[in-house]
C-alpha cells in the first residue's frame, strides 16, 4: 500500500476505536487495551477468502458486517463480551468505492457488537479479509465444548439451513418467491452472532458451539469433546417460513442438518433448566458417542460454504 | 479446507500452544488466556503476502519464524512480554513439505519468543500470512511513540540497513562475498524481534518504535506523534561489517537511512539516561518537526518491501 492509500483506509476506519475497554486504539505499534479485575481473555480468528467463504457478489457493506459477525460468533459461542478486534485486509486495489461500502458494514458491526476496532494491516493481494476477535471472560466460566452429560437436553437458538438456502438461490439452484429470497439472503448476507445468550448461558449450559459448519459437524464437536452421543429429532429443528417454501422436504432437512453459515448456537442445558426465549430443544444427550439423527440417509457431515 | 487437510495442519500446529497465561488452547471456539493482575493487553497484527512482503523463493522454514518475529516486533516496540498468538494462514494447496518446513520456522519462534501460538485458521487461496500477537504491559507503563521531548537522545538498537542489502542480493543487483551474503540473508530471513530490550526501556524511553519500514519513515513516526523533530547524524547510524563490504557508501547509506524490515527498534532516552548494552546513539530530539539528515539528497522516505 502506498502513503496515500493508506491514508484513504484509515480515514474511513479511525473512528471505529472507541470503546470502554480501549485505553490505546489504531495509530501506534499496538492497541492497548483493559480487563476488569478477574476477568480473563478470550480471543478467535477467522479468515474469509473472496470467492471460497463469500461470493464475489456479495456488496462489501455486507461483506464487512458478516465478516465480524463470524468472527464475533465464536466469542458469543465462548460466552465472551466482546471488548476489541483487529482487521487484517488484503485488497487487490485501493477503490474507494468499494472501501467506503466496506467500513460501512463495518461500523454496523462495531456499533452492532459494540465491538471496538483496535488495529488492523492493509496489504496488496487477493480480497482476504482475516478478523481477530477479543473478549471477555469471568475467572471461572466459559462455554466449552466439552461438559454435555447424559441427560442434557439439545438446543439450538433459531432456524437452520436458511444459509444453505440463500446460497442455493445464489447459485441458481433454487428459486424462492421474492419475500422469500430477501429473507435468506438477509440471514446470508448479515448473520448476528449470538452475543447475549452466549453471556446467558454462562453458569447454565454444560456445553455450547456456534454452528458454522453445519449442524450434524458442530454437534460432533461437543459430542466428540464431551465423550457422549447427541441424539437429535430431525422433525424438532427449527426452520423458517420461507425455507419451507422449497417444495422437497428431503433438501430442506438436508440444508438445516449440514448447510453451515447459520451462525445459530448449539448448546446442553441440564434437563429441569428451562430453555431461553427464542430457543428450541432439538435432542437429548446420552452415553456413546457421535451424532445420531434416526435417519438413515448419506448426508454429508461437512459443508464447502461457498466453493 | 478439507477435514484430512485440516487434521495435517492440526497435527503439526496443535503443540505449540501452551504457556504460562494459556487457560485453553487451540480446540474450542476461542482460546481463553489470563493476564497477572493489573496487567493490561496489547495487540496487534500484522500480513504477509507472498511476492509482496517475501520472495517466494523464502524458505518455508524462515518464512514461518519470520511472519512470528514481524508480528512480535510491534510488542517489542511497545515494552510488552508475549503471552500468545494466533496464525491466520491461506494456502494455494495442503503441501505436507511446506506445512512441515512452515510449522518447524513457526515452532522455533515460539521458542525465541516464548509465545505459545493458541488459536488459528486455516483456508484456501494464495498464500497470506496474518499473525495477531497479544502481550502483557504493567497497569502505567508501555513505549509509545509520543514523548520524546527535546534534549533527549535518539538511539537505534542495531545495524541498519542489512535486510535492505539482503534483499538487493536476491533480487541480483549485488553481490556480495558468500560470507556477508550468509550473514545478510539470515538478517532478512530470521529477524530477531528485540523483546527483552523493549521491556527493559519501560520506564526509561520516552518514545519508541520498530523500524519495519525504514528510519527515516519510523523516525518521522515518532516526531510526528510527539510533536518534536529528530536530528539523527548519518554518520553514527551503526552499520554491519557485510553491508559496509558494499563498493558504493551512498548505496549504504540509502539502505540504512531508508531500508525496511530491520526490525530494530528506533527509541528515545532523556540526555543523561546511559545507552543499553548494544544500542547506539545517533543523533537528538530538538523543536521543530519531521527528520533531518544535514544530507541534501532525495532520498526515499517510505519503503516498498519486496515488491
Amino acid at each position: 500500500m502506498s502513503a496515500s492509500e493508506f491514508d484513504l483506509i484509515y480515514r474511513y476506519f479511525a473512528s471505529l476505536g472507541a470503546g470502554l475497554a480501549v485505553d490505546l486504539s489504531v495509530g501506534d505499534d499496538c492497541a492497548i487495551l483493559s480487563l476488569a479485575p478477574g476477568e480473563r481473555l478470550a480471543t478467535s480468528v477467522d479468515t474469509m477468502v473472496e470467492g471460497v467463504h463469500f461470493p464475489e457478489e456479495l456488496f462489501p457493506e455486507d461483506t464487512g458486517f458478516r465478516a465480524v459477525s463470524v468472527a464475533v460468533s465464536d466469542l458469543a459461542a465462548m460466552g465472551a463480551r466482546p471488548i476489541g478486534m483487529t482487521v487484517a485486509l488484503t485488497l487487490p486495489e485501493a477503490d474507494e468505492f468499494w472501501i467506503n461500502a466496506f467500513s460501512q458494514g463495518l461500523a454496523q458491526a462495531v456499533a452492532e457488537y459494540r465491538i471496538p476496532l483496535v488495529g488492523g494491516d492493509t496489504t496488496r493481494g487477493p480480497l482476504t479479509i482475516t478478523v481477530q476477535v477479543l473478549g471477555a471472560l469471568p475467572a471461572d466460566q466459559a462455554l466449552l465444548r466439552e461438559g454435555a452429560r447424559p441427560g442434557d437436553s439439545v438446543f439450538v437458538s433459531g432456524p437452520l439451513g436458511d444459509a444453505a438456502g440463500a446460497l442455493a438461490f445464489l447459485n441458481g439452484q433454487w428459486q424462492p418467491a421474492p419475500d422469500a429470497a430477501e429473507y435468506l439472503l438477509q440471514r446470508y448476507n448479515r448473520p448476528r452472532a449470538r452475543v447475549e445468550l452466549g453471556q446467558q448461558l454462562l453458569g447454565k449450559a454444560t456445553s455450547a458451539i456456534d454452528i458454522s459448519d453445519g449442524l450434524l459437524a458442530d454437534a460432533g464437536h461437543i459430542a466428540a469433546a464431551s465423550g457422549v452421543a447427541l441424539h437429535i429429532d430431525p422433525a424438532a429443528i427449527p426452520l423458517s417460513t420461507a425455507l419451507q417454501s422449497h417444495e422437497d422436504s428431503d433438501t430442506i432437512l438436508r440444508w438445516a442438518l449440514a448447510g453451515g453459515d447459520d451462525y445459530e448456537l448449539c448448546f446442553t442445558l441440564p434437563r429441569d433448566e428451562s430453555a431461553p426465549m427464542g430457543c428450541s430443544r432439538i435432542g437429548e444427550v446420552q452415553a456413546g458417542q457421535g451424532v445420531h439423527t434416526g435417519l438413515d440417509s448419506d448426508l454429508p457431515t461437512g459443508f464447502q460454504h461457498f466453493s
